[in-house]
């Protein structure tokens, strides 16, 4: 292959080695031609209904023309110049005015630029080391928040780190009393939706519960909205679930695709982020800054996150009753505009990859253990024609392995 | 002001507080209205010549015609998919024809990420944790590269780390002795194109001794040419200063303002690369892929690094006469299209901030303490220009203060 001899591993991220398995290997394109509102088309011409959404950025569909065009508009007068362009201003005000625990926006380009910008910043403002995650949890690739037996980790990278367990109130009451006064931050994505299994919601009163214990100790509540963001509620994920966040981290959806992230938060963390030497050389670049402003525009003139929850339901039901139909256990977890797939049968996962591989060869693209995203162009018809596909490949699995 | 309210201190970067005094801050604008080929326009309608080129990515002027087109002929067709675009395939095997070192790409948005991908993959394939510094370094903004003295970094992010003064054989020696078999990588910038300091070219024979014993211990020769790169030699600043990086890490002007930063590197550093989870939600975006191609390539058609020296080379012999007419010593250091300014008569920097500020206020955007960039829509024209003001600036200070 062509990729192999000048890419480590022909293709890296999601689809590459050291993430395998989240993607049907043999079923599924590595590649893409073109993509145009929720479909994808592979080199071969094979067309797809993209339950990926670019693993979250496509939210409003491919090519949306208002933010595309809002976009070219600011291509033509400036993008990446030695000084700004105000629209960062107009951006960081929107912001402002849409995410509730948001008193000010600060913009760079990666989801870990800015859970790692967070981290920096809670150690600054507490001179405190520790930080709390929850098992499960994603928060980027800095050496920070990796796993200590991860390639290229030293264990001095993670030595402050303390994992609990999600929804577990007394790990987390405990770690508080061992490490009085030494924890600088907790973070954690807004309910858990790792890879490899079925996604968590947060326990009754669980946040509330962080959020006081965060309080009372003087520790800083990060949030990381990367993947969640704007799917579940335009002011945060952190609103959605009824408590609010020190900072809270976006990415991906954040403009449908063009190329920036935000760290927002509360006032009295302005003071230990304009303290830091924290900056990168496309960080202000304005083109993305339209789009992300246009984005979010839309977003709250259509309020889309009941949209795509909406959406998402529908198809979770669909998928659901066509399980039931060839007496598979088919688990739809996590919020429905952000839903997690498992056919809970077979801890092997064999039967669940068979079924996934064979919606794929059908045109509708899922993965194997990862969640998948709504967008707004998904149409009804596409809903239905994904649970009829599902159906199919549910019939054909039930084939192979007769009950 | 309006930033001031929603932005952590207004502006970050370059023109943030804690990184202040590189721009003349009475004299120079904070926001711009928009861009073209070499000009910047301020929110007051002054046009400036703009000696900062967006701190690097702009090479060939801003809107390039070729560039552009090439990126929104992508656009149209797919830019953030869940599917990579072959463009990333096209791109890398370009870099690998173009770069003297590239064996592979692998590519990202910040120089950071490149830079601290580099440290953890020679960690991961020497399984040792000393990082070599030389003394003025900057390679960005995570933790590991940061100072310890800098807000949000603690010991642990540092403590592998030894620094040793650039052009200093006997130094770098005592350091492999000292830590035998302990050292992953020695990362440098070409030259030292540090900030408040002359520049300083490599010594002769430097390189090639670090280069000697790299190979000699094992340790992996990373060079950061994110503010270097392209515009000294298209096959990386390596091969201009006459030796092989085993890796190096580009980015700013790598496609001429869109967004992307990459790492090559030789073929036995592949294995390492490929064990590593590492990537970012728009990693993949095939129009700055589209955009890096148009910009390579372009670059490698007018054999643009002589171009840009020449220009350089022509700015600086200008400057320096003029500089001589009014008796100042200005110091014009580093690569002629790289190049860095400083008045060397007063150790206090008064006079040579007074003269920058002069230049800025008619219409020539210098900065104070950071080195320079040309580009290649910076004509003859402007350079007579540049060289004019330069002098009735210098006119100006020293009738201010006269010898």
């Amino acid at each position: 292959m062509r990729a192999c001899r000048v890419i480590p591993s022909g293709i890296y991220g999601h689809q590459g080695p050291a993430e395998g398995c989240y993607v049907p290997i043999e079923a599924f394109p590595l590649y893409s031609q073109k993509a145009e509102g929720t479909y994808l088309w592979d080199l071969d011409g094979n067309k797809f209904i993209d339950y990926m959404c670019a693993y979250g950025p496509n939210i409003l569909g491919y090519h949306d023309p208002d933010v595309d065009a809002a976009a070219a508009k600011q291509r033509a007068i400036s993008d990446c110049t030695t000084l700004p362009n105000t629209k960062m201003i107009d951006f960081a005000e929107l912001l402002v005015e849409t995410v509730a625990c948001a008193d000010w926006a600060f913009f760079a380009k990666n989801g870990n630029d800015v859970t790692t910008l967070a981290i920096m910043a809670a150690r600054a403002h507490t001179h405190r080391k520790k930080i709390v995650f929850f098992k499960g949890y994603y928060h980027g690739v800095s050496p920070w928040t990796q796993k200590i037996d991860y390639a290229g980790v030293i264990e001095e990278d993670v030595m402050h780190n303390i994992y609990v367990e999600w929804n577990n109130f007394t790990q987390l009451e405990e770690v508080f009393e061992k490490y009085k006064g030494e924890i600088a931050a907790v973070i954690g994505q807004p309910y858990m939706h790792g890879n490899f299994m079925d996604n968590i919601l947060p326990a009754e009163g669980f946040w509330q519960f962080v959020r006081k214990k965060c309080t009372e100790e003087g520790t800083v509540l990060v949030v990381d909205d990367v993947r969640a963001g704007f799917r579940l509620d335009l002011a945060g994920s952190d609103h959605y679930f009824g408590f609010e966040a020190d900072m809270i981290c976006f990415c991906k959806a954040l403009a449908n695709g063009y190329n920036v992230s935000a760290l927002c938060g509360k006032e009295f963390m302005k003071n230990a982020i304009s303290s830091m030497s924290y900056t990168g050389s496309y960080w202000m670049s304005a083109v993305p800054f339209a789009a992300g402003i246009a984005c979010i525009e839309k977003m709250k003139k259509l309020d889309l996150p009941k949209i795509l929850i909406e959406k998402g339901t529908k198809l979770k039901n669909g998928l659901e009753e066509a399980a039931k139909e060839f007496s598979f256990d088919l688990h739809v977890t996590g919020v429905p505009s952000l839903f997690y797939l498992r056919i809970a049968d077979d801890p092997s996962l064999k039967l669940h990859q068979e079924w996934i591989a064979e919606c794929v060869k059908r045109g509708v693209f899922f993965t194997n253990h990862h969640n998948h995203f709504i967008n707004y162009a998904l149409s009804d018809e596409d809903i239905a024609e994904t649970v009829e596909i599902a159906r199919e490949a549910f019939s054909v699995v039930r084939d192979r392995h007769p009950l």
